[in-house]
C-alpha cells in the first residue's frame, strides 16, 4: 500500500485555493505545505483547510525532503525558473496552465522532468471534465463520422489580466480540449485580436487553426462580454453535438442531423458534378455525465501517474502543444491575422 | 387619399409565399398578380391567399399598365435583368437580398432607379425587426457608449444553396443589421470558409470586418450546424448588450456592465502607462418589443416610401453597401483570409 | 375520388381567422363561406384569403346546399342552439373549444350529431400537436411504465374572458391533453381558484384529478402571469418525461431516471416493510417532432374522418367527457376545494 | 473587540459537512468541534477542513466550556432533545430545518430559548439568498403593488426521506421564503399528497396556503421529477416577478406588467358592474444580485446576532411558524386536502 502523496501548493491567488480545497479532498493526496508571499493569504487557508503548514519561502518548500511534489499557481513568467528548481529539488510537478509563455521555456520544463523522471502535470483542468472525456470518445469511436469543424465561442465579463492578453489567458482551454477532442495538431494558426484599453493587452481574439484536411477549429475568445457563454460546437459527417458548459444539466447534446451526399452516376462530366444533398434531422440525444469536479478528477490523475509510473493525460507534451499554438496565435495576432504555420 | 399600391409577387419558391401574404395583410397594398414559371405553385398561392391573378409570364406583369411595383423572389443572378425590366417598365422595384451578385450589377439597379425616379427597395428583413431597429437607437443615442464589438452568430442546419455560398446567403442579414446598428462602413474585410463537399460551395465562414478605429465586427455563417443560433453580442463602453433572436420573448438584453478606465495622474511615464481597470456589473434590462411580423414593417416602409416620394429604409445604397461588403469578403476568402479594403 | 369539403366558418374574432387560414391550406378543404355579424372582420379577411363569398346571416350560411360543414368560433353560450341548428341542416359541424358550457347542452349536441349521422368534431387542436401524439404513444407502448402523475402549467398574461373563467378558458386543453394521453378518465376534481378583480370571473385555477389508483393530474391555470408558460411534467416507474411547449425545438425530453424499489426478503413484519430504494439517472432523448401546424393537421382529420365516414379523433364523445369534468371543476371551486366525483 | 464564536457542528450526513465548510470560511467563526457517531466521516471531514477536534460524544461537546454554539444537522426526531439540551448547557443554537417535528416541540424549543436567553436560529437558508432577500424588499416597498399571488414550484428526482414525507423535507424551503417575502401569515393551509411507492411517504404534495384577503400561496413540491426546477413567481397589481433559482444568472426578473382596473362611471347598475380590463405589457428589468453563498450570509446573521444580543432575521419564532404551516399541511393531507385553519 502507497503512502499519501504530500504535495505542496505555491501560490494562493486566484487558482490555488481551489488546489487545496480539491488536493485536500482527494484520497490519497495530502495538503502537505502551502505556500505565498502573503502572510494573510496563508492565514485564510490555515484557517479554513487542514493544510500541513504554511511558508513564505519556496526554498523552504524545496528543501522539505517530506515533500514530493509541488503545485504552481504562480504567474507564467515564474513556471520555467519555480518548475526547473522543482524538479531538480526532485519534486513531481503540477503547472497551472499554460505550462510556459514560451516554447522555449516550456521546451525546457519538458526535457527536466525528462532527465529527472518526474512527473510533469499541467493543469488543463477542462479536459478532464466529463463532457470533454464523453467528446474525445464519440470522436474517437467514429459516432461523428469525419469531424468537419470544432467552434468554439469563450466569452465573459473577464479579469483583465496584468501579464497576457486574452489568447494566452482563454486560449489553452480551448486549444487543450480541441487537442484532446480531436486527437490532432493544426498545420497553421491564424488570429485577429483587438486591445480596446490603451496600456492594455489584447482583450478579445478570434483564433482559426486549420488542419491538412478540410477541418476548421475556430475559438471566440473575450474578456469584455456582457454575459458567460461557453458554447462548442463540433460539426461530423454521421452526427453533430453540443457541448454548453454554462448548463448546469444536458451541457452535452449529440443530434443525429447532417447532410447526405448522393452523387448522381452519369455519363457526362457536367452531371457527374451534379450534387444531391439531402438533410437528416434525427433525434437528440443527451447522455448522463459524471458530476465528479474536473479538478478533483485531475487531481486523481496526478496522484496516480505518479504511484502507476505513467504520463498523466494531461502531460507536458500536451502542455507544450498548447504553449506552440498559442505562441503560432500570437505571431498571427501581431501580423494581422497572416496564418502561421505550427 | 392615395388608392392601394398594386403589387405583382415574381417567383413563388420559398420566400414568395410569404411576401404574398404579408402584401395581402398590409393596409395599402393589394396584391394584383402573382407570377411565378410553375402553374402549380401559382395554384397553391391562389387557393390560399387573395390575389387578383397569376400568370407565368413576366411580359404579361411588365406590361400591365394596373400594376405599380414588382417584388422579385427570384434566384440573384435574374435580379439585375428582370430588376431593370420592371424599373425601365415604370415600375417601383422590390429586390429579395442580396440586391445582385456583382458590385457592377448592384450599382447598375440603383443607377436605372435614379434615371426612372422609381423605388428601390431591398429586402434586408432584419432591419424592420424591433430588435435591430431598438439596437440602431441605442448605438445612435449613445447608450453603449463608444462601441467596441458587434459578433454575431448566425448557424443552422440550413439549405446548401445551388446558385451561392453561405457568404452571399447568410452574409447579407448580418451585414445589413451591422451597418444598419453601427451606422457605419468598414474599412476592410476578411473572411475563411469551408466546402466541406466536394462540387457544392462553402458552407461555413468567418467573417471579419475591420473599421477606422479600434472597433471589430465579426460574424459566424455556418449551414451546416446541428442547432438554430441567432446570437448577437454588442460591446460599448458604457452597457453591453446580447440579442438572441431564437428566443420568444426578451430577445434583446441591455447590460449595465463594462470596465471603468482610471488612468493614473503621475509624473514618470512608467507610471502614467499604469491603468486601473475595474469591473461595472450593475443591472440587466430587457425593453418591451413590438410583435409585429418584420415582413409586414417592411411591406409598409415600401408603401409609404412610394406614396411619400422618399427613399425607404432599406433603399438601394443600403443593398450596394452589402454588396461591397460580400464582394470584398468573398476576394478575401478566395485568398485565405487576407484582409481586403472596400 | 371526393369533391372538396366546402366548409363555412362561422365567427371572425380571434380564433376564426386561424381556421381560415388553415383550412384555405388544407388539401380537400375549400372555404366556401366566412360568416360574421360584422362587415369589418369579413372585409379584412376577404382581403388576405382566398374565400369563396362571406356574409352576415348565419341563415345564409345554413340555407346553402352546398356547404357541407360549419365550423363554429363563436362563443360557448351559442354552441349548442347554432351546432344544433347546423346539425339539423344537414351540416356537419366543427366546434371550438369547449364542446358547450354545461353537461347537458354537450349532450345535446352528442346526441343530435348522433341523430342526424353527422361528424361532430370538437376542436381541442392540442392533441393534434406532434408533442401529444408522441407522448400518448409513449404512455400507450409502456414506455413510461405506470404512470405515475401528470403535472401542467399552463399560464401567461393572457386575455381575460368576459364570458368564462380561466377554468373554462384554459382548462380544457389540459383535460383534453390529460384524457388523451393517458387513455384515462378521473374519478374525482377539485379546485381551488381566485378572482383578483371584482366583477370578473376567477383569472387563476389549481385543478386537481384524482383516479381510481394512485394517478394524479394537477393544473396550474393562469390567465395574469408575467410570463408564458406551458409545462408538462409526466412521471412513471420507467420514464419521466418534460413537455416544454414554450420550445420552439426539443420540446419533448425524455428521461430514463427514476427510482427503482427492491423489498427485502425478510421473515419478520417489521423488516418485510423496510423498503429499498435507488435511484436511476439515465441519459435524456429528446425525439425529433414533425413540424407541421396542430391545426392543419386537425383540419385534415376532419375533413377524412368525413370521407371515410369515422369518428375524428377529437369527436363529441372526447368534447363531453372534458365538458363533464369542467362542470365538476366548477362545482369543487364553488365549494372551497371539495372533491367531486365525475 | 469581541473574541471568534467557537461552535460544534453536530452530525455530518449530508448537510454537516457544508455547515463545517461555510462556519470554516466565516470571519468570527471557529469551528471548534465535529461531532458524529461514525467515526469515518469525523476523518473524512477532518482530513478536508481546518476543525478543532473531533469527538463521537455529544456529551463531550455539551460538556465543553470552550464551545460557545451548537449547529445541529441531524435526524428532525432527536432536534428536541439534543437542541434542550444545548440550551441548558448555555450553548446558543443553529438548528437544521424544520425547527421540529411537532409544534409542541418546536414550542418546547422556542420557550427554553428564551429562558436561557440564547440564540436560537433556524436553518431555512434561502431566506439569506440575496434573490430572496431582494423579493422580500421589493414587496415590503410597495414596488409589486398588492401581492395577488405567489407561487412555486420545487421538484427534482431527490433523496426519499425515511423520516419525514416531501411535504416536511421541501416544504421548510417554501414556507419560510414566502412568510419572509410576503411579511404575512397564512389563514387556512390545504394539501393533497401522494405515495407512489408502498411503505414509503409522500412524494409529492400540492400545498396551498388561503390569506385573509384574495392573495393565495400555492407550491408543487416532488422528489421525484426528471428535471430539477425551482420557479417561482409572484404577481402583483403593480409588477410581478420571477424567481428562477436554478438559472446561475439573472435569477430575479421583474415585470412592468399587469393589468389595468377601469371602473365604467354609469348610471345603472348593470353598467357599473361593467370592468375594462386593459393589459400593461412593459420592460422586464433584472436587478443584480450579490453573488455569496447563502449559508456563509447565514452563518454571519447567526455569528452578528449573537455577538450584538438581538435575534437573528431566521430566528425560533419563524422556525415555529414554518412548523405550525406544516402541521396544518400535515393534518389537511391526511384528510384527502380539506382546508384547516392555522
Amino acid at each position: 500500500m502507497s503512502a499519501d502523496l504530500r504535495i505542496a501548493v505555491v501560490g494562493c491567488g486566484y487558482w490555488g485555493p481551489n488546489l487545496v480545497r480539491n488536493f485536500a479532498a482527494t484520497p490519497g493526496i495530502k495538503v502537505a505545505c502551502v505556500c505565498d508571499l502573503e502572510p494573510s493569504r496563508l492565514e485564510d487557508i490555515a484557517r479554513r483547510f487542514s493544510v500541513g503548514r504554511t511558508t513564505t519561502s519556496i526554498d523552504d518548500v524545496l528543501g522539505d525532503r517530506a515533500i514530493d511534489a509541488v503545485a504552481l499557481a504562480t504567474p507564467v513568467a515564474t513556471h520555467r525558473s519555480l518548475g526547473e528548481a522543482a524538479l531538480r529539488a526532485g519534486k513531481h510537478l503540477w503547472v497551472e496552465k499554460p505550462l510556459a509563455g514560451s516554447v522555449a521555456d516550456a521546451e525546457a520544463l519538458v526535457a527536466v522532468a525528462r532527465e529527472r523522471d518526474r512527473c510533469l502535470f499541467v493543469d488543463h483542468t477542462f479536459i478532464y471534465t466529463p463532457a470533454v472525456q464523453k467528446m474525445r470518445e464519440l470522436v474517437a469511436r467514429g459516432e461523428l463520422g469525419d469531424v468537419l469543424y470544432f467552434d468554439s465561442v469563450r466569452v465573459n465579463l473577464g479579469l483583465f489580466q496584468a501579464d497576457a492578453n486574452v489568447l494566452w489567458d482563454l486560449g489553452p482551454h480551448d486549444l487543450s480540449i480541441a487537442h484532446y477532442v480531436l486527437g490532432r495538431r493544426p498545420r497553421t494558426v491564424s488570429a485577429i485580436g483587438v486591445r480596446h484599453v490603451d496600456g492594455t493587452h489584447e482583450n478579445m481574439a478570434y483564433l482559426t487553426l486549420q488542419y491538412d484536411d478540410s477541418l476548421i477549429a475556430h475559438f471566440h475568445l473575450n474578456w469584455l462580454a456582457p454575459v458567460k457563454i461557453r458554447l462548442t460546437l463540433i460539426g461530423g459527417t454521421r452526427r453533430m453535438l453540443v457541448w454548453d458548459d454554462i448548463q448546469t444539466v444536458e451541457k452535452l447534446k449529440v443530434y443525429d442531423k447532417g447532410i447526405n451526399v448522393a452523387r448522381a452516376e452519369a455519363p457526362d462530366l457536367e452531371s457527374r458534378r451534379r450534387t444531391l444533398i439531402s438533410y437528416r434531422t434525427g433525434d437528440m440525444w443527451s447522455p448522463q455525465l459524471d458530476q465528479t469536479e474536473a479538478l478533483s478528477l485531475a487531481a486523481r490523475d496526478f496522484a496516480c501517474a505518479i504511484a502507476e509510473r505513467r504520463a498523466p493525460t494531461s502531460d507536458g507534451e500536451a502542455g507544450l502543444d498548447v504553449v506552440r499554438a498559442l505562441a503560432a496565435g500570437q505571431r498571427s495576432l501581431d501580423s494581422a491575422g497572416v496564418p502561421v504555420p505550427i
